[in-house]
């Protein structure tokens, strides 16, 4: 591939910081690529773009400077120090391709304008920097879910809403999917907002002969319990609880605890519990804002389960993970991933990327395992 | 099938309880098959023997009954406390087919003369019953490796050393395993001594036809590490360390303080932590004593990785498990289906069971996920 | 003492009934006094009452009769079923003395008349079996709290609104705490409910020289918190967060999921936090309904705290208790106490008894090592 | 007081290095005085040197400047890396003062020679310096038990082997001991090593009307056991099995791994617990080495206790500090405590520090609030 442009929705925050700082470093080969899935032998024949034909833009809201996030990140344990001196000037040229993001509050027109200019940011990023294509990757904060309105299911009905300026009929993710779609641009969300997941939007997608993929990056409590449910069925053994608590600091945890906010996530995670276990468990969730864990998470999970003859067993995890260091690598594998179905000329949703979200679309499988394989399936065919 | 025989080596032990008098117990309808693998979708039209259908005997060192040891672990928390009442008869019914193990210490005579009578008490018992075959299961208490000597992989000369009454060329697994295939009957290993391990006895068991499968059940710990470790291996998460304390009570606990005991297990252990990541880690690992934890046994692992850009993270876990209700129903199932297997005319080692066991015999798969996909192919051939 | 009366508001419950059969089986020398305090030796001389000298009767607004209970919690880990067999005579004759507890649902008439019926209760009972004194226990479900009402401050204007049968100015638990003053029975509140913490009530039991204790029995998480925050403290290390999780199931699970009901307990869990930190720090805390653990509590704390120049610290804690286990002992401790306190003449809060409870009355001393020494500095004092 | 050296034996270690890099940001301004307890209240009136009335000299045997330490304390979190600039010459004035220590090894000659050399090194810092006094800390490696020899009950017969230039009568820390004192100094034990716990030395301290302090720092897992043992005790819950795991990198990790090293920090840990909880408990304790944790150490503890009635309940705690951190704010505070001690005229074992010592001298408390109380009513004493 000539090039491949990788355009961020929330180019600024925290994830996305991480993702480009780290895509710098790869290309540069200050870092190894843990966490790459895509680095892993099954992809090796897989004709996906390489760490140097990446090119990066996006769209923000905020106007934070990528050096300033990626300092703040470093003394938080995700970036190493010495890296930002290294990176400075590349982070910079970075930033010179962010252009202004949509907020309604902010933004003075119609949707459909702001979906205008949007198309015309990305499509001249494609253009100057000559790429072959330009994948999309919404990595911006977790809007609360909307009410399902009828030009969410008719796109005509949907573009006269989105020309009229005293509406707003989609929520910012979902009209920076339709601008990914009419710049004829893969869409993946890695956030559990609404983004792509319209039935007129995925329509669309199919319609344009477009690939996404999504929801919500699956990188810490869903991903234990995606690859912990699966042992318990397998062994016949009867889960009877399954209780969870996330701390949380950072941008992520002030706006999930948003109860509104929260429930996106929440809703998510429980829809995969039940999948996965077959049948429904006590499974009370909560999500915590506390700041001084910056950006760290931790979730504590405690397993009731029955065994034989009815025996009472339980178990308990905490995880203490850098959301942000485990979901960058991520955004660069389905970038790539992305890319290479577009490429091969796949549309609609891409249910063999599973394995990376909470929420799957264009997929009912949860496990883990089962996910994997049908990722190594998919990327076998395409090496072919 | 008419009828198929359960031997079991080490009848009085707690596992070996807790798996009779949950037999008794299935059997009667009076408890759900909780913790049975053969019970799920998957083996619906595999040619299994039924509950009703197997027929339990077998060795022991020593002589409590059953009845005692149930009690016992009803007060554990193992059995519920109102069974005992209701299968004591059958619990006495079995006792009677329970008969004197053989342990060098207590032996008089030569290991030949030994195995001798141990064919004789389990053909007995066959033709008593009428079985059209038995299945032998050791579940006796974990023996210390043993060093290697010629003879263990050369059957004149194992025979030979066997018929010398002041050698004890095998340790007492490895006798009831030649005993068993002597017998004509399928072995299987759920404990980590040297039972069939040893190239002479496979060699054997693959020459006479017969299918044997092991070892050292997978119920804790070691499940939780093949369930877990895949998951950082797909993520491409780099782990620095595993470290994992057991605290174990009951017999075990006991059996396995004693350190050159304790070294079969650990060393089962370890081989397997370092397959499922593909190198080496700093991997620590303790058993421990601890007497009033009774049947319960508490793990707590601590695994530290590395993710993107060096982030340094942690997992942990503990499980709180009660082992003998974990084990039976697994040795039901093994019975299950090693005699599946001999009906099916397959012979040596059965490596699609690999998921029941720590370090398993035939496969060098670990992990969970990959073992069970294998168990369910090799199932469905043979339902066909 | 000739005779002390244990009279328990919330009788037929888990925690009275363990705290029964607990000391029936006490003076039946058939369990040693594990978890009761006053059975150490700091309190060998305190002229406290013998189990043989307690007389247990009470209130209850349900009919199960105790045995049941008892059985349950037999299955439930909380009471040796061995212990049910030997004491079921006994706990019918307590049961002979529980008398219909007060409701307002159920209740026809004026909170007065339902005042003088328990009243009557009380002091029959005490009449009946000759007792010196009856020290009245609340141990019934947690209401939610009540907001303050002009009455609950001047006592003719409450005596004036209990005779109104169309108002009910008291919630159920200060009707007994009205009626344990009134019968002239020192009252002690084991949960978080209003009970006797109503300006008026306070005062009256000061006007009528008696002494009462409260509330909210220490038991689980803040029982360590208590215990640990000192350290931090005293440590000069600086805790920036304190999270929490408590998964109960039993009716307290049920009772407290109910937000309105938890409110009251947390509340007088964050006051105490903040009052031992010096400083308020982020704590969210969680109280779910988790009906498969049955009798158990268990609870999940996070730490985070800072060190020399700036360190970043965590601890983390698991308590998995049986709540009516430890609450039972305690329950009959505080009867002993109350009952020699009033022997004494004390009157009004027993601040000395502050480490009973996650939120004493007459006491902002919060520190279990410090509560500890009070306790037995006062106990002292009743040893002269 | 016009100045009060703190002499470190140990001087490079990460221990030393922190508390060094502390006292030159706590004299600048630059952090809170975090983890200082001296700071706290109740020292407000304790006639202790002031931060900047410290200075700082010692002996080392490896030669690692101290800034080079600090950078990789930085990376590990235990410093603040914005801190190294701003204290950098600083350091280098430190480490200036910094002398060869004492090593069995490397040293020609005998131990009265190795001593009289570093009598001279104090004598001559006190004097360079114009100190008051000097408080001579050891900080350095933990070292193996020794066995027990009648010289160390006997001073004649001590120095004599001392000038036996073919003999190491004493272990080097007992050396340092023995030299603090001949230079007139106070002494603290910060490790588990022998140091001045031999009869002949603390003889010799008292004599010399000398006071000391020890041993090994309790700043982790020993500290909580300390803290929550106590409210088993009071709440006359009885502990079966306290089981504790500690994960370590870091020089400390390597040095413990070391079964003999270990041995010393494995006994004074068993001999506070069974003095806490009035009884032996089984409690087996391990020390891993675990590198890729670097400064940090993770505790798991794992107890289990019997409520009323035998009950079974647990309290399971994870700690995760940073050692380093943890112990340098209390080094700074002995050196000023003991200086205290010295300009009031005390001698011999200050009992009275022992809430900072896993295995006090001079005290048989363990109970951390009763070592607290005891330490706030001797600094009110010197207050006066």
């Amino acid at each position: 591939m000539a090039g491949t442009g990788l355009w961020l929705i929330g180019a600024r925050g925290s994830v996305s910081t991480t993702a480009v700082s780290g895509l710098l470093a790869l290309r540069a080969g200050l870092a190894p690529p843990t966490g790459c899935v895509t680095e892993r032998p099954e992809f090796a024949d897989v004709p996906l773009p390489r760490w140097d034909e990446l090119v990066v833009g996006g769209h923000d809201v905020v106007s934070t400077p990528l050096e300033k996030t990626a300092a703040h990140l470093a003394a938080s344990g995700v970036l190493p120090g010495h890296l930002l001196g290294l990176i400075g000037s590349d982070l910079r040229a970075v930033d010179a391709e962010i252009r202004d993001g949509y907020h309604p509050v902010s933004h003075h027109g119609s949707q459909a304008e702001a979906a205008e200019r949007m198309v015309a940011d990305i499509v001249g990023f494609r253009e100057r920097h000559g790429l072959d294509r330009v994948v999309v990757v919404n990595v911006s904060s977790t809007e609360p879910p909307v009410p399902f309105v009828p030009e969410h299911d008719d796109l005509a009905a949907l573009e006269s809403a989105m020309a009229d300026a005293s509406r707003s009929v989609l929520p910012p993710s979902s009209v920076s999917a339709y601008a990914a779609l009419r710049a004829g641009c893969p869409f993946v969300d890695f956030t559990p907002s609404t983004g792509i997941a319209l039935p007129v939007l995925e329509r669309l997608a199919k319609d344009l002969g477009i690939p996404f993929a999504g929801r919500d990056g699956k990188t810490g409590e869903t991903l234990l319990r995606t690859v912990l449910a699966p042992m318990f069925t397998a062994r016949a053994l009867r889960v009877r609880s399954w209780a969870g608590t996330n701390l949380l600091g950072g941008g992520d945890g002030a706006t999930l605890h948003d109860p509104s906010r929260a429930a996106s996530k929440l809703e998510s995670k429980a829809r995969g519990l039940a999948a996965l276990l077959g049948h429904d468990v006590t499974a009370p969730l909560h999500i915590d804002n506390v700041p001084d864990l910056g950006e760290q998470k931790t979730a504590w999970d405690h397993v009731s389960f029955e065994g034989f003859l009815g025996a009472r067993m339980t178990l308990q995890f905490t995880w203490t993970g850098l959301d942000s260091s485990l979901a960058a690598p991520l955004v660069l594998d389905l970038a790539r991933l992305a890319a290479a179905a577009h490429a091969d000329g796949q549309s609609g949703a891409l249910g063999a990327l599973a394995v990376f979200f909470k929420d799957p679309l264009g997929s009912d499988e949860h496990r883990f395992a089962e996910q994997t394989r049908e990722l190594y399936r998919w990327a076998g065919e395409l090496a072919r």
